[in-house]
C-alpha cells in the first residue's frame, strides 16, 4: 500500500464521515449556510496584520457596527485601521462604519458609548482607566458571530450587544442597577484622527425623540458627509449637547438654550458630543437603533423606518444570521474544524465589500459629492480595486447572485458618469475617490464580468468607460504611457509598477472589445497589453523603471523598496512577474520557462531579513521575497503551473496556506484588503485561482479540502473532491472532470458554471507529468 | 393773504406743473416705472452708515452681484458689511451675494476678477496698488443703475459691467489690447473674513467648459453651502486651480494632475483660487455667466440654463431694468428731483429682501440645512425680521403683488416646519437661522398680512406656528416670560427689550386669533400683550429690566447702553416708548397723554454727545436720544399723533426726513437693514406710517410729496395730494378722503385698498385741532 493508496482509503473514510455530517448538503443551501455561519470567527484578522473588525454587519452592508478600542492620531493610525485591535483591553465605543482590512484608514462614524453612572465627555487615555468614558473589557466576555457582537464594559457593568441590517445598527445595552443609565454619542472620533478632521457636524433632538445629525470629515475621502438617525427604546429623560472645541474663531449667534447644554435642541460645530439620560434602566435593556445615510437626515430616518420599524433586537440578529447563512451557503465544504473556521471566515470577510451605498429610496452620493438616484440597480461603493480585481471580484462572480455582480458593474459605471474626471473609480469609498494605489483596475473587474457572461448593464457604455479610464492623460503618467509605451520614472513615481499594471488592464480591454466585435479597440489595447516588455530589463531579468530617454533608472537595487520609488508597495523581486496576460512572453523574455522557474525559486527561497520592509507598512507575510501580505505577490505561486511545473505550484501554495493563514486573531499575514486576502484563500483551498481575470481561466493549484461544493448562482453545483487528501499526500496524482480525465492545470469558467464534479486523486509525491502537456495550456501560453 | 393761503396758491401751481409732467401717470404703470428707475441712485447708502451695495440685482433676486472694495477681517468688518464702501479706491472683485444694509456681515460668494496681463493669486493689500490682483478704480468711471453696474479697473484697463437675473450674474469684461486676458475666481474671500471661515470648497472644470463648484462657510450662518456654475462666452485656453492653504494636516491623496495646477480638472480644499486664460480677448468683450444654487452644482447649471441661455448681456440688462420699472412703478410720485431720487432709491432698497432662495425647480435649503421642495409657492429667505416687521413688510403688502406676500408667509411657514426648534425664523438667510436680534417677529409679519386679507396659506397652520414660536421656552427667556410675565434680567440679557417686543408680538397673535374666532388663543395672548406693564417703572417713567424677585435691576442709568445689557442696541431713552399696541395704556402709565408727550420731547430735545454710542455700531442718526439709525426709534415720532398732538408728529417727521436722509452715498443715517430704513422713508414721505402692524391702521404724519399715486396690487389707485406743500407750509391744515373731510390722524388699510384720493391742504402753522377728536382715535387708543 503506497502512501498514495493509504491516502485514498483515508479519504474515503473521511468522505464517508463527512458524508454523514454533510447529509444536509442535499438539503437547501441554507443548512450548509447555517453550519457555515457557526464556523465563522470574526476575530480572525483583528490582531496581527489583518485589520479586520469583529463587529456586526450583514453581507455587503452599509453599516459596519463595531467596537473601537483606540482612536489613534494619524501617525499611529495604521494598526487601528479597523478601529479594533485584539491586543487592546479597553473600548472607546461602538461606531457604525469600518473598513475591513485596509491599510489606510478612515470612517468610525457616530460612536456610541453606554455609560452607567457619572458621565465624562472625553474619551480619556486608553492606558489610564477612568481618565475618560472609555471602558475596560475582557475577551472572556466577548462574543462575535456573523451579524452579532457582544461585550461587557467592565467600568460600567454594562452588557453591550450589537446587530445590524444593511443600513441600521441596533444596540442592546443591559445596564446595572443603582446607577443612572446614559448613552453618549461622540461625533468627534474617527479612524485616522487629527485636529480639524471634522469640518462640520450637527446633533439634533427632534420633538418625537429621534436624534439626527451629520458630520463632514476631511479624511482619506475629502469632504465626506454622513448623516444619521437614532432612536431609543425608551423616552429620553434628559440630554445635553456640547461643543468641546476651544478658541473657536466664530461660533455664530447662539441657538436657543445655548447657555444650557440640556436645553439645546440642536447644536452645530466641529467637536460635538451629546449625552442622553435614561435614569434607572436596569429593569429591561435599552435598545438603540442608528441608521446612516449618505444623503440627508431625512434619508437616515427613512432608512430606519424601512429596515427596523420595531424594537426586536433578536429578530434583527436572526435576520442578519439568515443573510449570512444564505451568503456563506454558496460553498459547502467538508474539512477539519480549523480549516472550516479559516475557510468560512475568509468567505465571510470576502462579503464585506463593495458595500451598499444608497438610501432605501435609491439615493446616494457620487464622486462629485452630489446626490444621485440609482435607477434599476443597487448602488455600491468602497472599491479597493487594486486589491480586489485580482481574486475577490472573480470569487463574487462564482458565489454571489448575478444581480450583485451586475449591480457592482452598474455602480462603477454610475460613478464614472458622475466622475469629475470622467474615469472609473480607482479606490473609492462612500462615493468619493481617494486616488489611492495605482492602475485603472475597475477595467479588469468589468472585463472579467463581461467575459463571464454577466451583462446586465450597457456594454457599450462600459467599454467606452474602460477606454476613457485607460486614456485619461493627467492620471498617474497615463499620457506618457500612451506616448512612450511606458511610464517614465523621471516624470512619474512607481513607474515600473504602473507600466505593468496598465498593460494588464489594457489586455482585459482588448479581450472584451474583441468579444464585442470592436476590432479597432481590441487591436489598440492588444498592442498596449505588450507594454510590459518596455519594463523588462533583459540584462538583469527584472522589471525596471525606464526614463523618458529610454534608459533604465540607475542605480538599481532589486532589494530596494519605499513609497514613491520605482515600484508600488514592493520591489523588483515582487513586481518582476506581473505579466498574467502573457506568461509565455515573460518566460520567453527570460530565455525560456526554465529560466523563469529558476527565478521564481529565487523569489521564494531567498534569505530575506523581515526588517528589510520595516519602513513599509503593507509588505508582510514574507516567504523569501514573496510577500503574501500584499497583493503584487498573489499570483506568483501559480506561475509555476503556467510555466509547465504544476507540482511546484502545488508545493508553493501549500507553503503559503500553511504559513500565512491561521484561525486566530493574528491569523492573517497581511491586510485583508476588503476581502482580497480572504478570496485568495478561498480559491486556493478550493484548488484553483484566477491568475488573469478576463481570461475565463483558473489555474489549478491543488485542493486543500476533501470535498467542496459550489452552489453556483445559476442554480447548478460544482463539486471538488480530493481523494486521498491529507498532509502526507499533498500532490495531485490525477484528476477527472465529470468522470473524464483532466490532464491540464487549469479550468475554464464555463466548465465550472456547467456544474459537475472535479475529482482529484492526491498522492505523496509530485506527478511531474500531470498538467504539463503543451497542447493543454491556459490562454496566455496556448495562444502563442 | 396768510401764509397758509399763499401756500395753497403755490401748491396749485406746483400741482399744475406736476400735472403736466405727470401726464403719463394715466398711462400704464410701466411708464412711471421707467421714470422711477431713472431716478434711482444705487450709490445712496454705500458710504456713511447705510451698508448698501451698488451692484446689479433684480427685485428680490437671489443674486446680488456687486464689487467688493475690501475683504475685511472680522474685527474691521462692520463698515464693509455690503462689501463696498464709497470711500475706497480699489476693487478686489465682483462677488455674487450681498446683504443690503445689514449691521452684521457675511456672504460675498464666488468672487470674480478680470485680469489683463500677469496674474497674481492673492488679492494683496488694498492700500498698496500692485501688491495683489486688487485694482484701483475711480468713481468717474463708475455707473450704477437698477440691474446694472459698470466700472473701469485702472490697473488692468478692463471695463467691467455687471447685470443679473434672479439667479444668474452676468459679467461683461472689455479687455485692452496687448495683454492676455484672464478671469480669476476666488473662493477664499467673503464679508467678515477670518481664518477657517471656509470649511470646504470645490472648483471643477467640466468637459464642456462649464465651471462648477461650491463652498461651505462657517460664518453668521453656520455650515452654509452655496453652489455655483459659470460659463464663459469663449473657450477657455488654459486654466489653473490652486489650493493656497499652507500646512494642511490632511490633503488626502492627490487627484490626477495634482502636481500641475493647469492639469487639475477639479480641486477641493479650503483655500481655492482658479484662473482661466483667454489669450487676446480685446476684439470683443468676454461674457461670463455665473449662477448660484443653494442645492447643488447641478441645480446651479439648471438655473443658468433656465435664466440666461444666450450670450446677450444687453438683453439681460434690459430685462432687469424692466423688472425694476414694474416694481418701482407701484408708486408714481411728483416731487423735486432730489426727493424723487431719495424716494425711488428707498423703494429700490425696499425691494432687496426677503430674497428669492430656491432653484428653478423649486428646491432650496431650510433651517435644518436639508434640501426641500417648495410646492405651489416661491421660497424666500433673508429675513431681517427685527427690522423689517415694522415698516418693510407693511409696505410690501401695499405695493407688491399679493402673491409675493403670500409667498413670504408660505416661506416663513415652510421654514418653521423645517426648523429643528419648531419655530418661525428669527433672523435667517440662505435658509439658515442666525438667532440674531430678539423677538419672534415673523409673528407680526404674518398677523399683519392676515389682517390685511392676504390669506393664500394655511391660516390654522400659521396661527399654530405663531403660538409655537411665542411659546418656545428655551429661546431667549420665553419660558420665564410665560412664567413671570416678563423676562428676568438675572436670567436673560436685554430683558427689558425682550419683554416689550414679546408683548407686542403677542398682541398681533391675539388680533389674528380673534379674527379667526379662536377666542382661547386670543384671550391668552391679549393678556400677554399687557406684559409691557411689567417693564414699566412708574417711579422713573422708564421701561426697565426686572429681576426674578420682581425688583428692577439696580443701579439704573437711562443713558447706559451696551451689548447684552438691559436693552437691545439701545437704552431706556429709546426703548421706553415701545408699546405700539397700547399707547393709551402707556400714556395712562405716565399719568396722562401730556406727561407722555413731555417725555417724548425730552427724547428729541436732549443734548446728547454722539460719542455716547461710540461703543455701539448700530445706534446712529441721533436727534437727542432719538436714534433714527436704528429700529427701536422708528415709531416714536408718530406717538405724538397717538397722544393727541398730530402737529407735533408732523414737525418731528420733518425734522427726521430733513436730517437723516440725503440723496448721496452717505445719505442714510443708519444701516438700511434690508429696506426697513428705506420703508420708513417711503411711508413717511407718503404721509403715513404703520406704527402697529396688525392694527390695519396707519398713523398720518404729513405728506412730503405734492402728489403720489399708489398703484395697488388689487388694481386700484390711491392718490395722496398735498395742496400748498412747500418748506414754508409743512403742517396739515385739513384733509379730505375722496372729497369728504378727514379729521383724524390715521388711515385704515381698507380705505387705502379701496382706492381714491387723500388730499391734504398744507399750511404754515400747526392746526392744533385737526386729528385730535377723541372719538377719532386709532385702535390702540380708541379701544379703551
Amino acid at each position: 500500500m503506497t502512501k498514495a493508496r493509504a491516502g485514498a482509503v483515508m479519504a474515503v473514510g473521511i468522505s464517508l464521515l463527512v458524508g454523514a455530517l454533510a447529509a444536509p448538503a442535499a438539503a437547501p443551501a441554507g443548512d450548509a449556510g447555517i453550519r457555515a455561519v457557526a464556523a465563522v470567527d470574526p476575530f480572525i484578522g483583528t490582531g496581527g496584520e489583518g485589520h479586520t473588525f469583529p463587529g456586526a454587519v450583514v453581507p455587503f452592508g452599509m453599516v459596519q457596527l463595531s467596537p473601537d478600542t483606540r482612536i489613534q492620531p494619524r501617525k499611529d493610525a495604521y494598526d487601528w485601521a479597523a478601529g479594533y485591535r485584539h491586543d487592546d483591553r479597553s473600548i472607546v465605543g461602538f461606531s457604525h462604519t469600518h473598513f475591513s482590512g485596509t491599510g489606510h484608514s478612515d470612517l468610525g462614524d457616530v460612536l456610541l458609548m453606554p455609560i452607567a453612572g457619572d458621565v465624562r465627555l472625553e474619551r480619556g487615555d486608553a492606558d489610564k482607566p477612568g481618565s475618560g468614558y472609555t471602558s475596560r473589557f475582557r475577551h472572556d466576555d466577548e462574543r462575535a458571530e456573523p451579524g452579532y457582537y457582544a461585550v461587557t464594559l467592565d467600568d460600567y457593568g454594562v452588557r453591550a450587544e450589537l446587530t445590524a441590517t444593511a443600513r441600521v445598527g441596533v444596540h442592546r445595552y443591559t445596564f446595572p442597577q443603582g446607577k443612572p443609565a446614559h448613552v453618549l454619542v461622540d461625533l468627534r472620533t474617527s479612524m485616522y484622527d487629527y485636529p480639524g478632521k471634522v469640518q462640520w457636524s450637527r446633533l439634533r433632538l427632534q420633538p418625537d425623540g429621534t436624534v439626527t445629525g451629520f458630520r463632514e470629515t476631511r479624511g482619506w475621502a475629502p469632504g465626506r458627509q454622513l448623516y444619521f438617525a437614532m432612536r431609543f427604546s425608551r423616552p429620553v429623560k434628559g440630554h445635553a449637547f456640547h461643543d468641546t472645541e476651544q478658541d473657536v474663531a466664530y461660533k455664530g449667534f447662539p441657538p436657543p438654550g445655548d447657555k444650557d447644554p440640556a436645553q439645546r435642541a440642536q447644536i452645530e460645530g466641529r467637536q460635538l458630543v451629546g449625552t442622553f439620560d435614561f435614569g434607572d434602566a436596569s429593569r429591561e435593556p435599552l435598545l438603540v437603533k442608528v441608521s446612516i445615510s449618505p444623503v440627508s437626515e431625512a434619508g437616515a430616518i427613512a432608512n430606519l423606518d424601512a429596515e427596523v420599524p420595531a424594537w426586536d433586537f433578536d429578530g434583527v440578529r436572526t435576520a442578519a444570521k439568515a443573510q449570512w447563512a444564505q451568503a456563506l451557503g454558496a460553498i459547502d465544504i467538508d474539512a477539519p474544524e480549523p480549516m472550516r473556521k479559516s475557510f468560512y471566515t475568509a468567505l465571510y470577510h470576502a462579503f464585506m465589500g463593495p458595500s451598499l451605498f444608497m438610501d432605501s429610496d435609491g439615493r446616494y452620493r457620487g464622486p462629485d459629492n452630489a446626490v444621485h438616484q440609482a435607477k434599476g440597480y443597487t448602488h455600491y461603493s468602497t472599491f479597493s480595486l487594486w486589491d480586489t480585481y485580482r481574486a475577490l471580484h472573480p470569487l463574487l462572480t462564482l458565489v454571489q447572485p448575478e444581480q450583485r455582480n451586475n449591480d457592482i458593474v452598474n455602480s462603477l459605471l454610475a460613478s464614472r458618469r458622475e466622475s469629475p474626471y470622467g474615469v472609473l473609480p480607482v479606490w473609492s469609498f462612500h462615493g468619493l475617490e481617494t486616488w489611492c494605489m495605482i492602475g485603472y483596475h475597475a477595467v479588469p473587474v468589468i472585463a472579467d464580468a463581461y467575459m463571464k457572461g454577466i451583462r446586465g448593464y450597457d456594454a457599450d457604455e462600459a467599454l467606452e468607460a474602460m477606454v476613457a479610464s485607460a486614456s485619461y492623460g493627467p492620471y498617474d503618467g497615463v499620457r506618457q504611457y500612451m506616448e512612450l509605451g511606458y511610464v517614465p520614472i523621471d516624470e512619474e513615481g512607481e513607474a515600473a509598477s504602473k507600466t505593468l499594471e496598465y498593460a494588464f488592464d489594457d489586455w482585459t480591454i482588448a479581450r472584451m472589445a474583441a468579444e464585442m466585435g470592436r476590432k479597432d479597440i481590441a487591436a489598440t489595447f492588444e498592442k498596449r497589453a505588450a507594454n510590459w516588455k518596455h519594463a523588462f530589463d533583459p540584462k538583469t531579468g527584472y522589471m525596471r523603471a525606464r526614463k523618458r530617454d529610454g534608459s533604465f533608472r540607475e542605480p538599481f537595487d532589486p532589494d530596494a523598496s519605499g513609497y514613491g520609488t520605482d515600484y508600488t508597495e514592493g520591489n523588483a523581486w515582487q513586481y518582476s512577474w506581473y505579466v498574467p496576460q502573457d506568461v509565455a512572453g515573460l518566460a520567453q523574455a527570460h530565455g525560456g520557462a526554465d529560466s523563469l522557474l529558476a527565478r521564481l525559486d529565487e523569489v521564494f527561497d531567498a534569505k530575506v531579513e523581515p526588517s528589510v520592509f520595516e519602513h513599509m507598512e503593507d509588505i508582510t507575510g514574507l516567504i523569501g521575497w514573496y510577500a503574501h501580505g500584499n497583493e503584487p505577490s498573489h499570483h506568483v505561486a501559480y506561475l509555476y503551473a503556467y510555466a509547465g511545473q504544476p507540482w511546484r505550484t502545488q508545493a508553493r501554495v501549500k507553503q503559503i496556506v500553511d504559513t500565512q493563514y491561521k484561525p486566530t486573531p493574528d491569523g492573517l499575514a497581511g491586510n485583508d484588503d476588503l476581502g482580497q486576502m480572504s478570496a485568495w484563500y478561498v480559491f486556493t483551498v478550493l484548488g484553483f485561482y484566477p491568475v488573469a481575470p478576463g481570461s475565463n481561466e483558473y489555474i489549478i493549484g491543488r485542493p486543500f479540502l476533501p470535498r467542496a461544493t459550489l452552489n453556483l448562482p445559476n442554480g447548478k453545483r460544482f463539486t471538488i473532491v480530493a481523494d486521498g487528501l491529507d498532509d502526507a499526500h499533498p500532490y495531485i496524482g490525477s484528476a477527472t472532470l465529470d468522470g473524464k480525465p483532466l490532464d491540464r492545470a487549469f479550468l475554464r469558467h464555463e466548465e465550472i458554471m456547467a456544474g459537475g464534479e472535479l475529482r482529484f486523486t492526491m498522492q505523496a509525491e509530485p506527478n511531474r507529468e500531470w498538467g504539463t502537456h503543451p497542447s493543454q495550456q491556459p490562454y496566455s501560453l496556448s495562444r502563442r
